[in-house]
């Protein structure tokens, strides 16, 4: 391999390879809990579609694995290397080119860190809304690899409706642009979408042109309220969803509230059964608060907050924004992401609180309620994890089944990843399995895209 | 043939097998103003799923071309048949099998009428957004297969943004179900929005999980704006899009005005140069409206008038609505559907009135405007029509080139069909093409799926 490794290395500028496994620890793995990587056989820090190119052509040629990686941030395995694969890091092409307000598009590079694209297009009252809660440490690549959601997503789309058009190299170096800057257009199959969420398995993302939204002129207006019972505040959230338009609607079950206070003493109300957080933007912000605090109060809240206060909002969503610390602070989070249908989520919090109890874990919910989207996070103690670990994929698994008996979804924007394949089957089926391979051989006859990783 | 079509007859319950020339006529086209359409074989009224793929099983043993087909209202050649192909019709699959106000969805068959969905969800105070100007004659099924925009989509986005899941019928027969019920989720490639917009070169598509959303509180508020000029006029449009929301925003030129009182007298200014119609809804309609007129004003408008009386509004929308009645009225309507990005509205519309004045022909342009989606319609005189189909082709294809050089597209919602195959190969570009080509092969290795459309 090493003679065959300096072919690549001529192939690209120079600096551009990484060789020898120190150096290619920082390549090897995600931020799930646990792992499934080996060791890569050396990382290209691209910097340019052509290193890209140059490195799938290489790749391609000696049947080389590939793994396309961003910021490593993934929580479900996705950028997990086997043995010998190379990796392709694009969190070095990290031009934001164009910001233009007059078609309200960004054009930006792979690499660029989610946070810097609202920070380039705040300067014209724009913003991009979609928000992982790693905005400030994930990249757009990877966020479009993965069709990531966010706290934002309730009212304004996941990361597929914010992307007009992409650049990609496919598996054999060729390069491919998809869509344009249009808000519009028919022309073809919708391969920006097929791209988008594919987890670096049809092609490697090296630009996007993404549409910007105007900044809400009003708001935002928030609430916190604590729920005695998991029905209500589920009730709250479906109820919530009907008579409102909510800019972020989040839910942390007791066990997350009484981490998140360990962690960082916010003096929550460590009984609660559950803590609901909601934000309304725009000119009408006032009143969509009133709606959804009253919604809140009818389920039964014990408590509610609210202000307009964008300061005291931000404190007052620090309990959800810390709760992945204070998981890891902990011990080895897994997090679990299904979605169910709305009307669902106060049933789906019972199932998941029951078995988490039977699996005798340390279980912790969080979820992006207003869209179905839950978080079941189990702890692993570090000094038991491969004890734990077996409980853990088990319940796991009974938590996916539930959800897909309820008409959900075993990933609702984590990505299926090296850690989800078995579940998602079931939910594909087989003529859905059967379509994935053939799209996927389309593209890439010789599979060397990310293998064993989406489905 | 004969012998053989005895077998699909067979395969299919009675009364769904329609053959013979004369009661064919009514399957071999669209509503384009100029047909590619042969004679087909026969036609299959479909009226389950297993219709749908007994149909397809047969014709795929056999290499019979299939061309599904809704309400034929296309304008781009799509349900054309070549000779000798299987219509599989999907206009009496009508069911509405649920709706659902707790999770706001409908679960509809493909050949349900779009303007049934808002109707059967007005009673949970719901509606479906995307309402193409045929909303009252095309099916969800066309809808979908061509990813067909509208008045609203606007604000509320194209048909692909209100699907949640589809079932479809794959080539071979076999039955696929892709997506779910819920808003989020990312297992697997993204095979709903794959189908949609593919103008039935991918599967039949039976039925689908739509998306619905609360009605609205507050509003229409409805302004019209007449212009003298059309950079006047476009500068309102790409204005407006950066300072409010509107839900509708329609544009009508001169050669529009005239036709339209021409066909039906509505006492709108014939010297004007464009019709700019806007409107706003929700609890902040009255604002958005003004904010809407003080840049009509600003932008130079000759006049403007406003209502919040829903009746006035559709008084006022009919002049956009009854475009396409008055330009067949006059002639051989031929429909370009160009977009481009939105700040380049007024010079693709001073371009369309360049093209059509050097082509001699009558040319007459509407559009969403609000979404840079232009729809210049050459009007052929009937006594004419060989003698300046040319050249309406000459001219349409400078517009396309035009629309492309400007970042837009040649198909802003109508698809390729039959009629735009030629342009948009430039579109996409040689290795788009080829990624087409591939993903078809994948799903439809025989190709006779719709052959001859969509790229
Ligand atoms: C604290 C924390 C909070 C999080 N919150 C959220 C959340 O709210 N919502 C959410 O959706 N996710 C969340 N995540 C998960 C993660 O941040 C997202 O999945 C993110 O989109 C991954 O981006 P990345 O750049 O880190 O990609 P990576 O982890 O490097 O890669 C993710 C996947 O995408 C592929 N990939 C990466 N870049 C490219 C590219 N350019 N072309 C093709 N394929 C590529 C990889 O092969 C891999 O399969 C969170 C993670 C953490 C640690
Ligand atoms: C007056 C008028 C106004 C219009 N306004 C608009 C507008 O504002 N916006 C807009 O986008 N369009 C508009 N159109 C065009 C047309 O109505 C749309 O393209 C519509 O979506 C077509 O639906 P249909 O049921 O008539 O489909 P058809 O015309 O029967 O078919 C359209 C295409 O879809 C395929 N197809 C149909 N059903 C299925 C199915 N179930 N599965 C797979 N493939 C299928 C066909 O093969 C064909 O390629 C207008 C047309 C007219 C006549």
């Amino acid at each position: 391999m090493e003679r065959e490794l300096a072919g690549l290395a001529e192939a690209l500028p120079d600096g551009r390879l990484v060789t020898g496994a120190a150096s290619l620890e920082a390549y090897r793995r995600d931020r799930a809990g646990l792992s499934t990587a080996g060791v890569p056989l050396a990382a290209v820090r691209a910097r340019t579609v052509a290193d890209v190119s140059a490195a799938l052509a290489w790749a391609h040629e000696r049947r080389v694995p590939v793994v396309p990686r961003g910021a490593g941030t993934g929580l479900s395995g996705g950028a997990d290397t086997p043995d010998g694969a190379l990796v392709v890091s694009l969190a070095d092409m990290t031009a934001i080119r164009e910001i233009d307000p007059a078609d309200q598009v960004a054009v930006v590079e792979a690499g660029v860190v989610n946070a810097e694209v609202s920070r380039a297009a705040a300067e014209f009252g724009l913003f991009y809304p979609p928000d992982p809660s790693s905005f400030e440490i994930s990249t757009i690549g990877g966020n479009l690899a993965t069709n990531a959601g966010g706290l934002r997503c309730v009212k304004y789309g996941v990361t597929r409706d914010s992307v007009l058009g992409l650049e990609a190299v496919l598996a054999d170096g060729r390069v491919l642009r998809t869509g344009g800057r249009t808000v519009k257009g028919v022309a073809g199959y919708d391969l920006t979408r097929l791209l988008v969420g594919s987890e670096g398995t049809l092609g490697v993302i090296t630009s996007a042109v993404l549409r910007l939204r105007p900044r809400p002129r009003g708001g935002p207006a928030t609430f916190a309220a604590e729920f005695p019972t998991l029905e209500a505040a589920g009730a709250a959230v479906s109820g919530i969803v009907r008579v409102a338009r909510p800019s972020l609607l989040e839910l942390l079950d007791n066990m997350s509230i009484n981490l998140v206070e360990d962690h960082a003493r916010m003096d929550l109300d460590r009984a609660a059964e559950a803590l609901v957080l909601g934000q309304a933007d725009g000119p009408n912000a006032a009143e969509e608060l009133a709606a959804m605090v009253a919604v809140c109060r009818d389920a039964g809240a014990a408590s509610v907050v609210e202000t307009d206060d964008p300061a005291d909002a931000e404190l007052m969503l620090g309990a959800r924004r810390k709760h992945y610390e204070a998981c890891e602070a902990r011990g080895v989070p897994l997090v679990d992401d299904v979605a169910v249908p709305r009307s669902r989520i106060a049933e789906m919090l019972r199932e998941i609180d029951r078995v988490g109890r039977e699996s005798g874990l340390l279980v912790s919910t969080v979820g992006h309620a207003g869209d179905g989207n839950l978080h079941p996070t189990f702890i692993l103690r570090r000094d038991a994890v491969a004890e734990e670990e077996p409980r853990a994929w088990a319940a796991a698994e009974e938590i996916c089944r539930v959800a897909l008996s309820m008409g959900g979804t075993v990933t609702g924007e984590h990505g299926v990843g090296a850690l989800k394949r078995e579940w998602v089957r079931e939910e594909l089926g087989g003529v859905g399995l059967e379509v994935h391979r053939a799209v996927k051989a389309a593209l890439d006859p010789r599979g060397i895209l990310n293998p064993g990783k989406a489905f």
